[in-house]
């Protein structure tokens, strides 16, 4: 991002939005909607013109074309034409090579409607009257928007959608396109976005709307006709925008060393702070290349955008939707926080849908899903994401866990792991199955390569969210130290947990949800009785060796010390019944036949459990 | 907190300041300086009057006077005087029997210099022009204010004060006063408040400022001249201020159910949501109290406010005073964030002065030190402090630990800890101690009346950091994992980790953190070697014992098992010297003496460690 105190005019691209000045733009088409608009909330416009771009080839099946949808205050202008065009809101994503690579897909980018950037909106003129809409312009919702995008995909002949997506207000599109038209969208990508706005946020939104409605110059809407312009109210609104888009952090960083040094910037707001003369910047520039009016229109589409406020709304929402999903969410993001992400993804997985989440963690705020600095994430998490909807994931052969590479040095030179091996055979080829922690995903892929279809993964690190997402795989980033809130009960026939029950904090909630999950559930852990180790503690020492228990006392990641014998104990404490047991000797690469003591001689247990029928 | 949705007229109490109507106040004494005012930043004040309140009786001795400072918008109606008074803004707190109670302490407020609610501001008549100062109104500081504030208690006779106290900007003032007169304060509590405003923070201000200044009522701030009000930019301004003050969540809570349902409150503000009728509600309702000029040189005397920006500002600023401390942050406010609480307490505790701290939980946000809902907590922080502060502390016999109990079971029956006798003989009389988990207070506490003057603790448990404080202790609330950040090398002679290491995930840096902060450390851990947990393992069992050891493998608070045997090797891999060791069986109540197995037959160990010197 860069920063008003070093270069303020040449901050070209630093928020929600594009920010580019109001410049005619080259490469812009516009399609003049052969029927009238018939909106959501009443009324109807007579003549409505759609702005767009595209950028790669639409291909000779047409399914490659990939709709991005623009945030509150940006335009079609998502990316750069060619090297000697002007910036685009998201040059960063979009282009020949990158995530959304449009060597390989066809991306539209349209104008909302509501917009001043081309597509009808309260600045265009009202064929009834022949002046400029202004106030009268009809309140539109995120359902007329894509109603217009609709249109445009069927006059370019496209049938159905690669995939949707968009962050902030462009993530309601991307959310509410697969709902409307199921079976048009093959795949959504949404960003930074909500069901609903918050309270907050909404709160800001109308504390905007105020200023600029309140600001003498709005003349109730028709300041055009009066030649005014309610420039102040206007850049109260974006500056209180900007606020919101960064984190405190972000802001911390830009502005706090620098507090007392403003740049001398030609507006008449408070320039007393350097972070004033940045907003002062901001919020004046802003009017340059923003109309009044269409800023209240799609605040206001925004803000009445609900697709459910309570679980049941959401689910239900949802249940319309034939799609695949990709959910991201920015860890310092406070106006759409990842809670609100998580509701969505909740409501996903209840509906069956596949489904990826991400919250990447970032430092930038609401603005991450528009800047570099977590490109690398949120990119390849799109970029893996589309090539598993277009079907061209490069089957790399199966990786040993790298991320969680304890749980590989059990077994070392060996090509596949034997618990692995064990566990997919305890499960039926026809049974749906959530593997917990599930790292890179070694599990999920011996399930699919062998047959099981409707699999997913939970885990907590973020490089390996991304490499699942990257092979192919449906797997929501979540702390199971939090539970499973993510997943109704019964949802899964099999629920795995695979060597990380002795990482856990909370032993007994982790397997109280996995039994509410999971009609059954697979827990392996290392076997604390295992001879050597009973051998170590014996001589006075705290054990250690190879494999899981390969770490010291004070860096160990495993805070749970069990044995064979107490697991047992406590499925009987607990009222779990247990079904069948497996017990390693992954050292030797052998099964405990059950004549041995396996509790001496195991040093992996693997149970199949499931609650006590009443 | 009342509920616009509920009865907007009702909601005589829910923001950070005052919210009565501008009532003639019963009660208010007004003082006339009688030497002008010379200001910070240039300027002077010919006539200043000191319009404020008091409760109780100041004692003989003139020792029992409390210095309530209020926020931004409020006035010097900090309580009733009577039960047929109206409402002040600190009624939960101050009062006769209440946390500040006016049976024993001389409570006064003063409204500040600068205000529109009695004393001296952009409102009052100008004695030079014999017209309302308005915008020619000089700017004046928390330092302007408080210098006002001492010639009031100059005027009444008070030599010092036995407290300061204030939130959010009153802990500014609470802050600043003993900077300026460190003879004249005892004992200060800031709640809410930080050394100087984040970028954030400081960022709404300016919008806010930037709304009231633009509004073309304002007129350059001559708009009473005019007979025009800028109502609508205070408004935008007290409105940005309201979302500020709530946590999202307690206005998920205040507005999430009910968006849709709007009061239709007689504002010309948005009323499409109930969230926008409320804020209309409060914007409007605050231009009939407040004065523009007034708010703009207020929020600016607070944002100038900077006490410190790096640590060491900031430690210079606290090295000129000599007063105890009490800090109180609230963990939902992100308008003054418990950080920013952290970074007074690191200083204050790098000059040596007495000081603690609380991170209290709860939802409410910045205006949680307004609120009732944990006046539980803050309230009886406020009154340990005081009774701290006026020498009143009931002296309770000591107590057992409750809190953590985990660490008394080993000793049933018996009227003293043995671990913490043998502790307690291990430090010299005349160290310092910082004692990290110190529950509440049990060490101490022992310490303190061995003749330990400089002892402090570190506890995690509000609770117990509450009794804490209640019995006189100095303590900071932190978690042990996130390090010992707010301690400065070599800053105790002795740092105490009792029975605490094994439940640390981190320990190596917890020790490397003790090293650094304490000339010597002294350890104490459960030896997991001892040989009735030996045998419970060679048995096939997870070890569990009484005491520390009781719990069960899966929801122990133990994370951490090592021997002494363990901790020796750890101690020599990374160079840390063993002064001494002390080794104890505490079921028998015994020293292990040198000829016996200690590793065999200790059950807790005892080290005093240093670093190796070079």
């Amino acid at each position: 991002m860069s920063d008003v105190t070093e270069n303020p005019q040449g901050a070209a691209f630093d928020s929600s939005d594009s920010v580019r000045s109001a410049e005619p733009l080259r490469h812009v088409r516009v399609l003049e909607l052969d029927e009238p608009l018939v909106l959501e909330r009443g009324g109807r416009l007579e003549r409505v013109q759609v702005a767009y771009e595209t950028y790669g080839r639409l291909n000779e099946n047409k399914d490659n074309a990939v709709m991005v949808c623009h945030a509150l205050s940006g335009d079609s202008h998502a990316a750069m034409h060619d090297p000697g065009d002007s910036a685009g809101w998201w040059d960063i994503l979009v282009g020949p090579g990158k995530s959304v690579d449009t060597d390989r897909y066809f991306v539209i980018c349209s104008n909302l409607l509501g917009g001043c950037r081309g597509t009808t909106g309260p600045d265009s003129t009202d064929p009834g009257t022949g002046k400029c809409y202004g106030p009268d312009f009809p309140t539109v919702t995120i359902g007329d928007m894509i109603e217009a995008q609709r249109r445009l995909i069927d006059s370019l002949g496209i049938e159905q959608l690669l995939c949707v997506m968009g962050g902030s207000m462009g993530g309601h599109q991307a959310m509410l396109w697969p709902m409307m038209y199921p079976d048009r969208v093959r795949g959504s990508v949404l960003l930074a976005t909500s069901a609903r706005l918050s309270s907050q946020a909404l709160a800001f939104d109308i504390v905007s709307r105020n200023a600029i409605m309140q600001d003498p110059n709005f003349m109730g809407g028709r300041y055009r006709h009066a030649g005014k312009v309610p420039d102040i109210g206007l850049a109260i609104a974006r500056m209180i925008g900007h606020i919101t888009y960064l984190s405190r952090e972000a802001m911390e960083r830009k502005f706090d060393a620098t507090r007392m040094q403003p740049r001398d910037v030609p507006v008449r707001f408070e320039k007393e702070f350097s972070v004033g003369s940045y907003l002062g910047y901001q919020g004046a520039r802003f009017v340059d290349r923003f109309d009044a009016n269409s800023y209240v229109t799609i605040s206001m589409a925004m803000d009445l955008f609900d697709v459910g406020a309570t679980p049941e709304e959401l689910t239900a929402s949802f249940q319309r939707t034939d799609s695949r999903w990709m959910v991201i969410s920015f860890s310092s993001d406070w106006l759409f926080s990842p809670q609100e992400s998580q509701d969505m993804v909740r409501a996903l997985i209840s509906t069956g849908q596949p489904v990826s989440y991400c919250d990447v963690e970032s430092k930038a705020g609401h603005d991450a899903f528009l800047l570099p600095e977590n490109i690398g994430s949120y990119g390849r998490l799109i970029e893996g994401f589309l090539a598993n909807l277009s079907g061209t994931i490069e089957q790399a052969p199966p990786v040993l866990e790298h991320h969680h590479s304890q749980t590989s040095i059990f077994y070392p030179g060996r090509a596949q792991r034997l618990d692995v091996e064990r566990i997919v055979e305890l499960i039926p080829p026809s049974s749906s199955v959530l593997d917990l922690g599930c790292g890179t995903g070694l599990l999920l892929e011996s399930l699919k390569d062998r047959g099981n279809r409707n699999v997913m993964g939970v885990e907590l690190d973020e490089g390996s969210v991304i490499d699942c997402v990257c092979r192919g795989l449906d797997v929501v980033q979540c702390d199971l130290n939090d539970g499973l809130a993510l997943f109704a009960d019964n949802q899964f026939d099999y629920v795995a947990l695979s060597q990380t029950l002795q990482s856990i904090m909370d032993v007994e909630g982790a397997i109280r949800e996995m039994l509410r999950v999971g009609h059954q559930c697979i827990v392996s852990f290392p076997n604390f009785a295992y001879h050597k180790l009973r051998k170590m503690l014996w001589e006075g020492r705290a054990p250690q060796v190879r494999g899981l228990l390969r770490y010291k006392w004070y860096n160990s990641p495993n805070i749970r010390f069990l044995t064979i014998a107490d697991f047992r104990e406590f499925c009987r404490e607990k009222d779990i019944r247990i079904h069948r047991c497996v017990f390693l000797d992954t050292e030797e690469g052998r099964d405990i036949p059950p004549e041995e003591d396996s509790n001496l001689r195991a040093d992996l247990a693997i149970f199949v459990l499931s609650r006590s029928e009443p």
